[in-house]
């Protein structure tokens, strides 16, 4: 499973007191720290207060450029924030996120076409979320559609059917899970599914336990990728045990240690 | 998801030097500690060194009665031994465990119905357990088609398609959860199914991880039982959750304290 680490982002403190700040350690430290703790990807995102976005995107960009040629995860709501990211980040990156609004797609598909870059779709339009695996499924079928016409090969979307909190919209946590399993009958090659796994305990208590649990349960489904936070080492640790337990791995006295050094 | 706490068996040698020395205070807290921890049946098992079985297993059963009503799982390869705790133990009692072959079966489901007992059916005969899940099904059809001609209800079943040690034999994992699903269509009502949850952790590293790990995907893939540790909490919490993010329960921000409540 992919692990696409979530802590380079504008939402938390920290970060969004170093893009103010343009205080380059702390950037190094969460690229370093969350590489070294697993992560496949990192996810970059300005959070809602950067400003500009554009040129805080090119500052993160380069700051994690500094200390490594890991793939980025370009996450932005704006297109021309994605774009600035990718132009420095070029094809060790990846797309997070189109959604099934035409306008969306026909503007950012292109954009992954162009980079050879994985792309992120949410299954989600202008009229919001769909409340079950069908409505879900049929939002992952525009984005597959959209791929195929822009000349995206298919196994490089990470389709994201958008897990909600539990404590909110509980039903919500089944449906998640038979999309991630009818998201891989919609094409061939099957497109990959990816959730932002700490979603799914937003407000609710028992946070990590909760994520972990789900994290199986999702795992079980067939999700191919994650986005979150690599430095929660029980996260990680059970991540490696379920890839074992679903055979994905060999079984060795030491293969929490190997799951670790695959990554 | 009935949890059978697995604590009171001669395999342990402190319930083994009790039942040497009939010190009656291990058995009263062993029986105590796992159904205050969420226990819902304690399973009784003498151990292979108990000598006479028998005997050790009217003691522990007399013992356990002393200090508490709560079912118990009467856990010998003996038939008489069984029958020697149903005798005690009334219909307060599961039959643990017959097998498919027609020896056992034959004694053991009138027993089943005699007492008004659950009976849990282990997916193997004499040749042994079969390698993948159409064997280890054909095991427990003949399981339930005993249940039905010896007129025990068909959901009093527990099939149990013995998991074992993900060191020695790692496919087992997938075959399991592939069995628990396909027993849930043998039959209606469904029978139930059950697994010794340790056992698939048996002399590998990280045990409690994998345990844990390895009932959430047991009960996603529809486990009714499992006989386990009451007295591990992390993996009690693990189960509680389980249950929550398949809705199986409603949450609430104190829905591990309600699980342990509930049981």
């Amino acid at each position: 499973m992919l692990v696409i680490g979530e802590r380079i982002n504008g939402m938390f403190r920290a970060v969004r007191d170093a893009l103010q700040n343009r205080d380059k350690t702390v950037i190094h430290k969460l690229a370093r720290s969350q590489l070294k703790a697993g992560a496949n990807y990192l996810d970059v995102n300005v959070g809602p207060a950067a400003d500009p976005p554009l040129q805080a995107m090119e500052w993160l960009v380069t700051t994690i450029r500094e200390v490594s040629k890991a793939p980025l995860a370009l996450d932005s709501p704006k297109v021309e924030v994605i774009e600035a990211g990718l132009k420095l980040a070029g094809s060790q990156a990846m797309i997070n996120a189109t959604d099934a609004r035409p306008t969306k797609l026909e503007v950012l598909m292109p954009l992954a076409q162009k980079y050879k870059v994985p792309i992120i779709g949410l299954t989600m339009n202008e009229r919001g979320i769909p409340g079950d695996a069908a409505g879900r499924a049929e939002m992952a079928l525009r984005i597959v559609a959209s791929a195929m016409e822009h000349d995206v090969p298919t196994d490089q979307i990470y389709l994201d059917p958008i897990i909600l909190p539990c404590s909110v919209t509980q039903p919500t946590c089944l449906e998640v899970l038979e999309t991630i399993r009818q998201c891989k009958l919609l094409c061939h090659p099957p497109p990959k599914t990816v959730i932002g796994i700490s979603n799914v305990s937003q407000g609710a208590r028992h946070r990590e336990l909760i994520n972990r649990v789900y994290l199986v349960m999702a795992l079980n489904a067939g999700l191919d990728a994650a986005i979150m936070d690599p430095l929660d080492t029980a996260l990680m640790d059970t991540m490696i045990t379920t890839e074992m337990l679903l055979i994905k791995t060999i079984y060795g006295d030491d293969y929490l240690k190997a799951g670790y050094q695959r990554a």
